[in-house]
């Protein structure tokens, strides 16, 4: 079994998933997915995911719980919650739909980079356990080299991404790279502040044949930030696969600590 | 009292905000937020808000109903509903945060525009009544003089937006202005389809002081489709003030019909 599906599973402490405090909040962000993917009640297949992080996930087991508020003909609405004993430490909605062909087009440019295999590796060591999990292959934007407090007026990060070990992509590991960009602010300033997401927003232009048709591909991912103000700031991104699909746009609030 | 005021404060038919279907949505985004502001546990301001339409709502009362799930130091979550008889009509989570002076940042760039006074107000009729509530000079991107199902490649739109009767800017009131934009693919397409939002997600950059400083003032809005597909699209959209001060950025889904 493929160390993502044994974790997005498990509703409980996950070290290979371990972050700076809890786990990584892509995989809990995917957890609340999968919670709504496994419904027996299910219509449809993911149009858009907003979790909020309410608070860190101590070790130990916790409870993802997905619910049908209201299905239509062909949409249905969803609420999530992710509970650790008595409290909330994620709240959640979702809209699951039926979809058809139309009219298409995408706005948004795909940048062009080199192929992923003409992009090294990172050299530098993983801070956290979960960056192992992923292979980041970084374009532009990589982690700042010297942490030198130098305002580089720009936060734009492009990457190639997949699982390591590579894994067929589905709504659930979609939802997690979703969440795989380093923290902006890290990279604006060039200064390392604590810091946590507290907001994640996943629309899915992906319906189930594009992930099928990317497989185990790359992902190509790009995003920067918007507006960074007391204490918080945001980050618009998209995901495209090698073939230039988009397969996804996703925005973010973090927190910052100074 | 200012039309906004009456209507945001009423949970019933509001006839000078009726849309094609039932209410604008901005208006019951603002009803949400302001669900959460009026309670008596809020903590701190606005930080994000996410507001899933579940369905159309009828003439008729309803009830918005906003809970703290949970309480933290200095941050709040909220989950929404929105319910007209037995039914669900939105599902919503919000966050708010006391927030404090950090170093800060504004990298998405403010467009280069005419002032408001130069900028020429549309003289086509409105299609529904809502519209009349607000003041849009559109600097960029209006409404398709012609709808000649001319694919324009492009989606973008700046205006400058204020209540109409000018009204002091607050977090409901921002909050309605962030769902202004006319949809994406009528420009994008010139092209008349029946649609609506499904997901509406605002960032609140803003602080109180920055409400105040914007005061009656204009507001600068541009927006941006990303990704037109299978019956949905989403863009994403910045708001700024007169001084060029970032209030929020936001995102939504629509669906549309063929």
């Amino acid at each position: 079994m493929h160390p993502f599906d044994v974790a997005v599973a498990n509703a409980d402490t996950n070290p290979p998933w371990r972050n700076f405090i809890g786990p990584f909040g892509g995989l809990t962000a995917a957890q609340a997915m999968r919670a709504v993917l496994v419904h027996p009640q299910r219509l449809g297949d993911p149009v858009a995911l907003t979790v909020n992080f309410a608070a860190a996930i101590a070790d130990g087991p916790y409870e993802v719980i997905a619910q049908p508020v209201r299905t239509n003909r062909s949409t249905q609405h969803w609420t999530i919650t992710v509970r650790q004993g008595d409290e909330v430490v994620l709240t959640g909605i979702a809209m699951t739909a039926v979809r058809r062909d139309t009219w298409a087009a995408t706005e948004v440019e795909v940048p062009q980079v080199p192929r992923p295999s003409d992009v090294p590796l990172p050299t530098t060591p993983a801070r956290v356990e979960w960056i192992k999990r992923y292979e980041m292959r970084f374009v532009e934007g990589a982690f700042p080299a010297q942490w030198d407090n130098a305002d580089t007026g720009r936060s734009l990060t492009r990457l190639w991404l997949r699982d390591n070990p590579p894994r067929p992509l589905d709504f659930a590991s979609l939802t997690a790279m979703s969440d795989c960009f380093f923290p902006r602010i890290w990279l604006r300033r060039a200064h390392f502040v604590p810091l946590g997401t507290v907001t994640m927003t996943v629309y899915f232009h992906a319906r189930e044949e594009d992930l099928k048709q990317t497989g185990t591909g790359y992902l190509l991912g790009q995003t920067r930030g918007q507006g960074f103000r007391a204490g918080y700031f945001d980050h618009t991104a998209q995901v495209w696969n090698e073939a230039g699909t988009l397969l996804a746009t996703t925005t973010q609030v973090y927190y910052f600590k100074e």
